[in-house]
């Protein structure tokens, strides 16, 4: 009894500080010399982490090598072009066996920067260059992104959407109340180099701008400053009629334009340094430019012109689509595409990864590339709405990196060098914050949002690379561990679309809470684009979505630039993992492996299955080598996992084989009528209090 | 020892038979009424086969509902267009419970067709269309090739290059000596449609075209005849030289001319049917007519225009490269395009599937498709050479689907159509048969046979489909079993590809003999591009060929059409399969799935042999269903399949680890050594003789 009591506690210890857990014992000394003011915030923070980090740490007055071993400088002459955000980061061997370092920036927020780099390195054991060695040549970063920006989606009343680890850290009963560890949150972006939050949900309530919140929100956009994160909000496009009590929302009515400008005043005078807005419009039944015969940038554009004095901008989201607009697929595009070119330069267009909705996978949306006349962001999902919650481990850099890498053969260029080379440049990720002592309700879960920030830094950086840093500063330092964990983090992605939506299916999921699979879903009145049925269209005849050009296709496939578009256009050709998205195949449809579209099936949902218990097998091996209660922890959310899997591959393989009449090669651990009742009787947040 | 004794003579009496094997139990009676002449050669076949399927058979005199129930009846008139080779089968309901069945054909040829087909759909128990029904639709067929013909790398002096079954079939000690059962061969071609037959190894020997030889020749036309297949042979370019005597084989000297007509007219005179020519120019050391300063087309045309008064073809072949011509994937290509439109209209180009050699894998030949002017035709190989031999069980027709179908991108052709619509249409395979019993070594690689001479009449037919003709034709009608079997032999060649050569890899097999894995092979002197080491590029940083446009690759993917182009040069955009023919790699590069190029590897050689091991299990289970003699003989092929299959695996990852440094994830049966012993130490033939 005593030691379950004990253990939790040491939980607690470890992995609340997020991918500072396995902090190294302090040793060293430092005497800082820094150009920045003590005064000044980011100063604070710098001398607080050096100082968490060296056994002995002294702030000195003089910038010489004989009393200052780390020295901050900010270089007001810009000399190395660091920009707003960057660092020059060098060792000099000063006496033998003596290195100090300098960290050179043009702001406070570089330095800040360049010291999480410099911990970074300490902390993986990694060599900081030696200037007077012939290979030494200092590390100059800047960041890719201006905008590295986390969406919270996160409610008033503390609920959060899509939340899988407790409650909001920002909300509760309505207003502002941020969890009292908040600067774990901020030194944890920072170290990364987030540098921007949405504390509130897309689908905004209007009240966020009220007079009461605002001061709330100003009480956190004070506590994340002095780690150079921005506060922005998610702003409801009727707010001038719901909150601001007008006739109207028209964005190009007078009053409603006098309205914005007021509120936005009214904001910067509480928080100087406020970024911006993130409308969802026109989406899902939220409010939008087009209720009043207006176009997304006659919208974007009356909030931006707001803003633009201040400096801030407006993250307007592609996430379109209605009912009746044929395959819900293409429809951001033909929205949009009419409209580049036409919205202002503070206004940077949000998109979804995928073109549907945030599944295990999707091809990249066509409208990265596309839009050349206009600004262009990515939104990904670092909450797993749709890949097991906070319970299954999978680790998404491998999506984001396939997304991100992906050719879209326009102008030669990847998808997210699409969004690079604009006066706004951003990259963002739903959160998956929570109150959960351990933030992410799985400590698996935080690698996804260290991954998130480490790549808006540095688009460049490997899967596997991120996957490391964040096992040795989280987890352990011994290589062995240190790799077998990798080695299921890059699989696990994949592993998960094996046992959900696998080859190219997608939106499976259960109604509403998205848990758990559901293809069979029929709910009378229901939008049919928000059913299963409509994306596999499993029938007699085969499987898949027809986006293809032939055969009655939607013709998605004329969105994407060629090659991809007669790639994709042909089963042939188009990549096995995408199948099922561009194609309706007969269930014995052979691919060029001699197997069936059936067979195929059969394989992947097993191959999932096997995947997951490959892992249980192989984190089994680490017991003793990693902190215990991570290890079991680990241990039972994959028993969740597994059990989850086989879920899955029950329920949507019994369910297809209604239509293929084709033979299982597995025995079933639930039966269809399990399947079903599994989902209905307890919800996942009723089962989190197990 | 009596059932010893017995069962072998039960397996003769099944196997040599080839798909006649299952014959079933004659029934029914038969009043054939035909509208050619008793004496015709073709309806002496028909009458035979007829005879040998109905329990009662009579030639009737008139064509009389009353009198005669079967009909076939030459369509002078053309009416239905039928063409040389078709037919129009239908039945009629002349009485309560009595179908009459009628063959139309404007030829004996097509008469001949007509009656396979109608034996075909017989016993496969399909429904031939009864006219007054009201789907009742006769059925018309005509075949998509004109020239459907098999190439014998048969040797005079008795010896098979590259066969796997025995002797020649053909020749002995320097003479026609033909097997004496070659009316099965002849029956078998005419079955599924074969209608040419090239009898002697395109490495030809002059002699093939001496007066005593051809005498030879002129005696397997005339039993070939009956059966509508026509013989060709295979010439050596010099044989003016080293058989006439002459100075010169410059196909531009007069002479040289001068002697082939002669020599075409002296084989005309001994075999009026003659189809022509297949020559190997200029290609692995044999003669041609860059020899002279002429080229390709020069050569060709001068023997085209020796054979077009007597209506004979030259099919000339692409199979070209030398050893200092760079990538060879890419010299047929160089070779032949800039003598597009040169050839004239009785030449057509003869080429191999894929760009290098009968790979398990290998993208599609950039001719196809790019000699827009320019007859062509495919040339597969059913003798599986670098497939395991008759070893391996390896349904080729999964394989030669996946070419045929392949889209070519020149005119939205796919690549088998790329050559149709020519006014020489053709398609050719290397035969696999041998003096063996059972023609070709092993009872399952008679399948490849039977398979492409039906996709040479009609390459739409699905490898499924073919697959279980053939299983119900030669093994058992259950229809479970076949199932079974089929299942087994749609998924071979890519179990094959997997533990040979997956992903990509190519010639990696043993020196000469091409047994076995051999990738390490290091022969001093040796031409590099016959080394395997040439082909997979196996170093510290990686493996794979770069055959891409960038980082000094090769750029071999230029010679394809867009979008094939930029597919293929993108290492995330190429068909798995193939990513390692156009590409170097990392050993540790990540592919999507979250895995190594090394795990990758792994899984695939793996995977192999496990599909191996699943065969024999599914096979096991047939024991009682399939007669006892396949049964058995299946049973020890496929010991050793799994064996090689080992083989393969230990021999190519053991060596690819001396490179990558990377852990194996099984262990091998044969060590390096043992690896490299199994090569020396036995040759393939001295096994067969075990």
């Amino acid at each position: 009894m005593l030691i379950g009591m004990l253990l939790p506690m040491l939980v607690t210890a470890q992995t609340d500080q997020l991918w500072f857990a396995n902090q190294p014992k302090k040793s060293g000394w430092c005497n800082l010399y820094s150009d920045l003011s003590k005064k000044d915030l980011t100063e604070q923070v710098i001398e607080k982490e050096l100082a968490g980090f060296f056994s002995a740490f002294n702030k000195v007055k003089v910038s010489s090598d004989k009393v200052a071993n780390f020295h901050i400088i900010i270089d007001d002459q810009k000399k190395d072009n660091l920009g707003a955000e960057g660092y020059k980061l060098y060792g000099k061997l000063t006496a033998p066996e003596r290195i100090d370092y300098t960290i050179v920036a043009e702001t406070p927020a570089g330095a800040l920067y360049g010291v999480y780099a410099f911990l970074r390195m300490k902390k993986l054991g990694a060599e900081i260059p030696v200037l007077q060695d012939s290979n030494g040549q200092a590390i100059v970063e800047r960041p890719a992104f201006q905008v590295r920006i986390l969406n919270h989606w996160d409610n008033p009343d503390g609920s959060v959407e899509r939340g899988y680890a407790g409650r909001s850290i920002w909300f509760a009963d309505g207003k502002i109340n941020f969890r009292s560890d908040i600067e774990t949150y901020a030194r944890a972006n920072a170290s990364v180099g987030i540098n921007g939050t949405v504390i509130d949900n897309v689908n905004a309530d209007p009240k966020i701008l009220s007079p009461e919140m605002l001061q709330g929100v100003k009480t956190v956009a004070d506590r994340l400053r002095p780690y150079n994160i921005k506060v922005y909000l998610a702003v409801n496009f009727s707010s001038p009629a719901a909150l601001g009590g007008l006739k109207t929302s028209d964005p190009l009515d007078k009053d409603v334009i006098d309205w914005w400008q007021k509120k936005v005043d009214e904001i910067y005078a509480l928080i100087p340094n406020f970024g911006g807005f993130l409308v969802k419009a026109n989406s899902e039944g939220l409010p939008g430019p087009m209720d009043f015969g207006r176009t997304h940038a006659d919208g974007a554009n009356m909030l931006a012109k707001a803003l633009k004095p201040h400096g801030g901008i407006v993250m307007w989201r592609a996430f379109v689509y209605n009912p009746q607009g044929g395959d819900r697929a293409k429809q951001a595009y033909y929205e949009f595409m009419p409209l580049d070119g036409k919205f202002d330069d503070n206004v940077i267009i949000q998109i979804k990864n995928g073109p549907v909705d945030f599944q295990p996978r999707e091809p990249f949306s066509p409208l990265f590339g596309a839009m050349k006349k206009t600004q262009t962001m990515a939104e990904l999902q670092i909450t797993q709405e749709y890949l097991g919650y906070s319970d299954h481990l999978c680790y998404l850099a491998t999506m984001w990196k396939e997304f991100m890498d992906y050719p879209t053969f326009h102008d030669g260029k990847s998808v997210i060098e699409t969004t690079l080379n604009q006066k706004v440049t951003a990259f963002s990720a739903v959160a998956n914050t929570g109150t959960m002592k351990n933030w992410c309700g799985y400590v698996m879960a935080q690698a996804n949002w260290y991954a998130f920030g480490r790549l808006a830094w540095n688009p460049n950086l490997s899967a596997r690379e991120i996957a490391k840093e964040w096992v040795m500063q989280t987890i352990t330092k011994d290589e062995q561990t240190v790799n077998t964990i990798c080695d299921i983090m890059m699989q696990s992605r994949e592993a998960v679309t094996n046992y959900m939506t696998p080859i190219g299916l997608h939106h499976l999921m259960g109604w509403s809470d998205h848990w758990g699979p559901e293809p069979w879903t029929s709910i009378p009145g229901a939008r049919e684009d928000w059913l299963p049925r409509y994306y596999h269209k499993a029938a007699a005849d085969g499987i898949g979505f027809n986006r293809s050009s032939k055969n009655d296709g939607s013709n998605a496939v004329e969105q994407y630039q060629e090659p991809l578009r007669s790639m994709y256009d042909d089963p042939q050709l188009c990549p096995r993992e995408l199948v099922l998205w561009f194609h309706h195949l007969p269930w014995n449809y052979y691919f060029n492996d001699g197997k069936t579209v059936w067979e195929t099936l059969l394989d992947r949902y097993n191959g999932g299955v096997q995947q997951v218990e490959q892992f249980q097998k192989t984190w089994a091996s680490l017991k003793g080598k990693v902190p215990e209660l991570i290890f079991t922890e680990v241990t039972k959310k994959l028993e969740v996992q597994l059990d989850e899997a086989q879920w899955w591959r029950d329920g949507c393989m019994q369910y297809f084989q209604t239509f293929s009449d084709m033979p299982l090669n597995f025995t079933p651990k639930y039966t269809m009528e399990q399947c079903k009742a599994k989902l209905r009787t307890k919800s996942y947040l009723e089962r989190q209090k197990d």
